[in-house]
């Protein structure tokens, strides 16, 4: 934990900074797996299911049977927890679906726009340690309510060659039946190429290690489109003196618990909030399952105290946190103030886990400092907007001359004649 | 001009390629550009505006008088016409700002969206033979709407080391001072990492050849964002028994004279259109000033007749055009079929000069293809969409369950413990 008392900002470029990935090494692997999908389809996906995932897989393809039995191996209570943030998600990304609004810009000239899904997109679900399903919540529904008309999923087998039920689970009962045993680039790689079994896409969304993100990169090169570029997941908690430490601790172990390269910051303007939140991750890190990657991630985390929230926040901004807690007394006052961030939690009882799972709000969000030029996914993630436009001859006759001048202007008279012979008409 | 009568659907991958990039050769130039740029700041810079523009430069930054002085450069004329467009790009684009609207996703579970501005956005206006003021226009009329704090504006010198007056103008009246001479790869390496004059941005917006695609390109590895993958300029046109044969040949030749890379397609479901079109084609291409680069552009091009609406629209849907023209006596009706393309022109009267300058509508649009995923330049471009929740305690005992038996699933456990510690208070 490192700790610093009223920086000078002079200083905060520093305290900024996130952990350097090393990328040319990765490239390299991933050009080939790229190359070793495309000669080999199906086939080198299973065999690359035995070298990373130490799994027998003999079809990538999951059968009805296995989504069918993932029912039943999942309890009840967990069922109705999915539920429910489904529900919720279901929500908030439908409310953000546009109403279509025609503008008529000039007599006889209207303009709009209409939305149209992407209509092959690719959800990628890192397996591991932990089986995230609620990242299949996040990216399938809006996913859905975009009207996708296919929606691919991968995700690495485990030993056994079996997808954890949780996954598969959710992904039926949003609606996703293509789903796929293959992680990692070569799943990546699979969405991009096509193969045998796993369509092409036009864009693919999900979270991944360093390999998973490099690929994502990669895959840019064959004309498809990815959510958004990633780094390691971060918070950033910024708490008054009405703040509580023991909420403010949790909060900051929830992000450090993600793995070894998480990023957390904690900046407080009281110094009796500082060193009780301190104390009180000391207390509830011993807990925790997951404490070693919780303590290499604090080990490289920044405490600060600041003298005012209007600085807490000027450093918030130039951070530009993935998720930021404002654990403030007033903490709607300062909404209008806060300019880069992924997601904004409010107040006490707004933990970033209730983002993270059943509130409404995705949780596929701008990592390092990406929310100074990227918004999360969205149902605008799923789609495109086309304008629309409709010219009466009134509208041209209104226009024409304009354009006429302009065309001209730009020295491009095919541009202006399209004009002139309708107006000639 | 390629024709094809009535060809088999196993045939039309054949017709919706678009030429090929050599992306190695240029990619090691880039490097070199951006190197350079890195090492030598504004030096560099007129450095290169030696060795591209032949254009002496002692400053690359434009002075307020040179601004001022574009202003007498211009007829009246001029400026009112870009007066008009200006008024409809804006009303168009303003029509995009949306309202808040916050979700009560379950009984104290408040979640909403905000638009906040990238804070610094760069633009680049390639020279060249056509002076693109509509261009400026398009990305800055928007970037004022999102209220951006820092807007840059980079376009190369001409031989004298002047920049056309009309884009000095246009960019005076859409407020941007920030005006530089450079172009081309090295102008994106500067908006990227910085220079003595130039500030750096956080997403770069505007068309050029291929050194600046590729610069934009590039950019990306160093955190940058970019509007959209570029390729060259295309129209799609449809055209049934009612369309207008001048017409059509005027709007085929409009987007056929942007250069010889440009791609025009001309479906029609009617013979007599199809025939006198090609016919006007060749009658109105005489007349034009830049008509080598529409006649190389046409050579390249494919004239198809198809025997249903339907299969044209599925045609397009396919190649994902630009700009798609439906020369349609119901054009409307098909509108809900149209599943990619960037903007879309319906009726006789909605001619692509109309979108390129006044209309309302932007005209930076997805090109090769990438309108399958990609959206055109819009107010969203300029912004990022942050997420904001507000839990009350209400809020978070009717969701807590849900998300600490969703997070201890995932094996997160001090995901669950941010809310179990709140719900044990």
């Amino acid at each position: 934990m490192k700790i610093y008392r009223y920086p000078n900002q002079e200083n905060w470029q520093e305290l900024i900074k996130r952990p350097a990935f090393k990328r040319e090494e990765i490239s390299k692997i991933i050009i080939e797996i790229f190359s070793e999908v495309e000669k080999n389809d199906d086939k080198a996906l299973i065999e690359f299911n035995k070298k990373f995932d130490s799994a027998n897989v003999e079809n990538i393809t999951v059968s009805t049977e296995e989504i069918q039995n993932a029912d039943r191996l999942m309890s009840n209570e967990l069922k109705q927890a999915i539920q429910q943030a489904k529900e919720n998600i279901t929500k908030f990304h439908a409310s953000q679906q546009p109403q279509i609004e025609k503008i008529e810009t000039t007599k006889g000239v209207i303009c709009w726009r209409e939305n149209r899904a992407i209509e092959k997109v690719g959800i990628y679900i890192p397996g591991g340690t932990a089986p995230l399903f609620s990242t299949v919540l996040m990216l399938a529904i809006p996913a859905q309510l975009a009207s996708c008309k296919e929606i691919v999923l991968c995700t690495p087998p485990d030993k056994n060659g079996n997808i954890n039920p949780a996954i598969l689970y959710t992904a039926q009962i949003c609606g996703i039946s293509k789903i796929f045993k293959t992680g990692g680039a070569q799943a990546i790689a699979a969405m991009t190429l096509g193969t045998e079994s796993i369509p092409n896409v036009y864009k693919i969304f999900g979270p991944g290690n360093q390999f998973v993100v490099a690929a994502k990169e990669y895959a840019q090169n064959y004309g498809v489109a990815i959510d958004m570029p990633a780094g390691p997941s971060e918070v950033l908690v910024i708490a008054d003196e009405k703040a509580i430490p023991a909420f403010c601790a949790a909060d900051l172990l929830s992000q450090a618990e993600h793995g070894s390269d998480s990023q957390v910051i904690f900046i407080s303007t009281d110094l009796k909030i500082f060193n009780e939140t301190i104390e009180d991750i000391e207390k509830q890190i011993k807990e925790l399952p997951r404490n070693e990657f919780a303590q290499q991630s604090l080990d490289n985390s920044n405490f600060i105290l600041l003298n005012t929230l209007e600085e807490a926040i000027e450093f918030s901004n130039l951070y530009a946190p993935e998720h930021l807690i404002l654990a403030l007394n007033e903490s709607e006052k300062y909404i209008p103030s806060i300019q880069n961030a992924g997601s904004v939690f409010l107040g006490n009882y707004s933990c970033e886990s209730a983002g993270d799972y059943a509130s409404g709000t995705n949780h596929t969000l701008p990592t390092n400092g990406f929310a100074k030029n990227y918004s999360g996914v969205s149902l605008d993630s799923f789609v495109k907007k086309i304008t629309f436009q409709h010219l009466s001859k009134e509208g041209l006759q209104n226009l024409g001359k304009t354009i006429e001048i302009m065309a001209e202007a730009e020295g491009l008279f095919a541009h202006k004649n399209a004009v002139t012979i309708r107006l000639n008409q």
